[in-house]
């Protein structure tokens, strides 16, 4: 197949190959779920992903100088979303997503689960924020889906309070 | 002594009765290390603090429609990063702030200690940010102070993780 991408560089790439994996059809999910205008009705799910995914090449051409734009500070905070949804349906606690992202693309992303935090991630160069593929993407998910689990797991009580 | 203060919406109040305590000496110094121009150079601590004090009266007079302006926002972050070094200070353990305001006066403050959530608050009508007086002020601080040092002690594990 050789669909092809419209990168948020504005260049053509052709599309990397899409699996359905279950932390990339929660964040196709997320990703609706901000679609206010319903712009993506319809989509295949990889074009709605489609801007996730960044090249190295796309990376270096944007520059980490002003503020990061409004879809990008978005599909950061869909990605934890994404994250604390696939937390809530592993453990069945609420998990809450906060992401304090500055205008110069400094950033703190927390999810916590009742007095526990699960995630806690300092950003840097939130103008780049992008994957080189869905493989990767889904990889980013899962690297902190698991040691969330693990906490929740080892601190329950906590995670409960 | 009849001071008068500048409250935010401009009016003119009698001050009322600044006692230094351990919170407020706090708050103090969290606004001179926000002043980047010295602008509070000098100035007796009650001055600096007064714009935390917004009587019923003037809190009615605020409208909460619009984005609050920048000085209300900054002074609801140094609340929260004086209770966290009050904390600090008490448990030895670093304590980070962390509050996520939207434009429209909605938002929500933490403050973690290592995976520990320590002060959760929801926030609303941030435009009317302030406090009856000094010592409603001084409460509040220890308001969230209390049951935060008590959770760490409960946890400890957690908040040194």
């Amino acid at each position: 197949m050789t669909l092809v991408t419209l990168s948020p560089a504005g260049e053509q790439a052709p599309a990397p190959e899409y699996k359905p994996t279950a932390f990339l059809k929660e964040l196709v999910k997320q990703m609706h779920a901000i679609d206010s205008y319903g712009t993506y009705e319809g989509w295949p799910d990889e074009r709605v992903l489609a801007p996730f995914i960044v090249t190295k090449e796309q990376r270096r051409q944007i520059p980490v100088v002003g503020d990061p734009d409004e879809e990008t500070l978005a599909r950061v905070k869909v990605l934890y979303n994404g994250v604390a949804a696939m937390i809530e349906q592993n453990c069945g606690l609420m998990a809450v997503p906060m992401a304090n992202l500055s205008h110069e693309g400094f950033g703190r992303a927390l999810i916590t689960v009742g007095k526990l935090v699960v995630v806690d991630r300092t950003l840097r160069d939130v103008h780049r924020f992008g994957f080189e593929s869905f493989e990767k993407l889904d990889a980013e998910g899962n690297k902190l889906l698991t040691p969330a689990l693990a906490l929740i797991e080892k601190f329950r009580e906590v995670a409960e309070a």
